[in-house]
């Protein structure tokens, strides 16, 4: 930092004792669902079907506003703590987590989440939540338009998306062929895979960020080679791995057609965590061995996605994912001191597979310090956890009855989380 | 512990606050070569016998009793504040390996490596180690002869190995049926797989702790399942995506035929670390995607895997595994206060999918606190790390020549690390 303050010829603000230590790009969890850490470990160890419609979407029905922003502030905690600098968050009642962002002092791209069963309304809210805090925090967040994704958003509402994001210059972002079965529903349906319906409604026009992707079949590539928008992907392979998909986001090809994939988490309910340090290691191993090729993404691809793909994945190409002159000052200190860090005789190949999210010592966003030397600055925790304590078992207690909708089936009822 | 002590009308020795945190018992790396430290992040990115090729024998023929011992210090310390509290190790020069656990104060079971390529002199030198350290450490270093693979000890060897472990009431701990190219190289040489290699010779009538498997067939259940002796598995996930093997450790048979699977990392040179709790979350995370199963291998699974079987897989399984008066208090106490692992709807799920190895406050082996607070007590690891900065530059100096041995090769030198 004080180097590149040096070479413009600015005054260092702070001087940061950062010995034994590598400044690395803030990490960036390109899909998410913040306020989930509410769930994690609520439903382990089933299905994704029964874990949506058994568990997760009957707490969600439940959740207050207030609930929302707890949730995200304490995901927040987290990121920062484990040396994420932006986050893309895709949720309800995002009012609250954009609060909980402004507050973190975090970036963000930010997301009202909407399915056709909300009719026109659900879709108008999240163009108008893209409007409102387009831009808010002082510049940290950034919007994108929501929809949930094509088994649950119907054709008209696509390409009724894509000509708002047109109109108003806002990105689209959502989940789409995120497994096998997703794909093969949606062949059944339509005779076409979710990409196909992208393309078709005019989404693969927009910047779009897609999650998951672990569905995307050989016959999609021609549609997103073609792809006249800016189209990235997220890759969280642990959530992958958890539910027994039997395929995982295709990077290869991805990189083949020049498509960035960008490390996410998803939700800490269905991850764990948010750990998208641990995010970037599980893309190298899981990609090794989905491609049988121990030479594909090596340490040095793995941070490639972690900085560069993912910052262009969250439509910050230009301004994070590098220190450098001109960009955000969004830095992260990891300590390399330990014993599990030692001997360096490659610097990518420690950073990924050896160091981990607890060795960040400091978080920078936008030039401010979130977090010195493991030290939280911005959100207070226990007072977060204290009042989660009292609002739990509100949520969990299983006497207030069950299902709300099916996962995977159309128009499911969705949940509008106010 | 204070419970323990107080049920068993003792005083305690020393009250510690554990407020906020949970006391496990300490986690067991059930297969390692602890000195491999040293060439962690040596050779990234590359196929198995590329690695051992053009990399690690080059490197390892040139080590030292003392390069070997300041990297099983480094080991120690690192496994210390990962909360492991014994391991399995298998390498050379093990009389400085012994001097380097005696020292850190943790609990290990040792077995001297060896080749049918050194001759009777190999098979010997392994006994002669396992005899003299066995006890050693006021108890805390069991020893086991060890052989290293089917594929480079013959079965006059292996044979010869079972009769001595009979004879000296020892266990033996080998690599077999690594991986599947293993098992089927094995087959075009013998007519039979490393594991009916084991049965021939007799091996599985000893006390057999065997590394990987993940080259185990159906055909070999059948020899598993009448075996007489005590036969575990250590499984180490992590190096068998990064390997691109095709397969992993099929827990699910074996815990079918009542065998135990213990938690391992293999070396750190292989792994990136020896963080057994990333093995545990990651044993979980493979299995499920292994078999097409999010029901199978449960967060409790993996617990039972980390203490109970892993405590059986390295011979110790009336000792520790468990916290409860007569087992020897290996101990870590994990803090759950942080971000990340809340809120705790599932504590098992909190501790396997949440939690991480940097949690982990205290370290206790053998009733003695080895780490307190972070801060290890019985290891300098700056005064290791300095000894290696000097020492290293000689080990990886590429212009002092290249092979020894080739992988795979029946008849592979092998080092003897003096």
């Amino acid at each position: 930092m004080t180097g590149a303050a040096a070479a413009a010829g600015l005054p260092a603000a702070e001087r940061i004792d950062a010995r034994g230590q590598v400044a690395l790009p803030g990490l960036i969890n390109c899909h998410t669902h913040s306020p989930m850490t509410l769930l994690r470990g609520l439903a382990e160890d089933v299905p994704i079907e029964e874990w949506f419609d058994d568990h997760v979407w009957v707490v969600e029905s439940r959740l207050t506003d207030r609930d929302v922003e707890l949730g995200a502030r304490l995901a927040c905690a987290e990121m920062i703590r484990a040396g994420v600098t932006c986050f893309a968050d895709h949720y309800f009642a995002m009012d609250a987590v954009a609060s909980a962002v402004a507050e973190s002092g975090l970036r963000a791209q930010l997301g009202q989440a909407y399915f056709s069963s909300q009719g026109p309304e659900g879709r108008e809210r999240s163009l108008d939540f893209a409007l409102r805090h387009r831009g808010a925090a002082g510049g940290r967040i950034t919007t994108a338009l929501a929809p949930h994704a094509p088994y649950t958003v119907d054709e008209a509402d696509l390409a009724a998306t894509a000509r708002l994001a047109h109109e108003h210059g806002l990105p689209v972002h959502l989940h789409a062929a995120e497994n096998r079965d997703q794909t093969e529903a949606s062949l059944a349906r339509h005779g076409r895979t979710p990409v196909e319906v992208l393309e078709r409604t005019g989404l693969l026009g927009t910047d779009l960020l897609l999650a998951h992707g672990t569905g995307i079949l050989e016959r999609d590539l021609p549609a997103l080679a073609r792809a006249s928008g800016r189209v990235s992907v997220a890759s969280s392979p642990r959530g992958y791995l958890r539910f027994a998909w039997p395929a995982t986001t295709p990077v290869r090809a991805l990189r083949d057609l020049g498509i960035p994939v960008g490390l996410a988490t998803d939700g800490a309910a269905s991850n764990g965590s948010l750990d998208v340090w641990e995010s970037m290691a599980l893309l190298a191993l899981v990609q090794k061995q989905a491609e049988g090729d121990p030479r594909w993404l090596t340490s040095r691809q793995a941070l490639h996605h972690a900085t560069v793909q993912s910052a262009r994945a969250v439509g910050l190409g230009d301004e994070i994912g590098g220190i450098a002159p001109g960009r955000r000052a969004d830095i992260v200190l990891v300590d390399l001191s330990g014993p599990h860090t030692a001997p360096v005789h490659d610097l990518a190949a420690t950073l990924v597979h050896s160091a981990r999210s607890a060795d960040v010592r400091t978080t920078i966003v936008n030039g401010r310090v979130l977090m010195r030397d493991r030290s939280l600055l911005t959100v207070d925790v226990p007072s977060v956890a204290a009042e989660l304590r009292e609002r739990l078992p509100a949520l969990t207690d299983r006497s207030r009855g069950g299902r709300v909708q099916t996962y995977g089936k159309d128009g499911g009822r969705g949940r509008d989380g106010a």
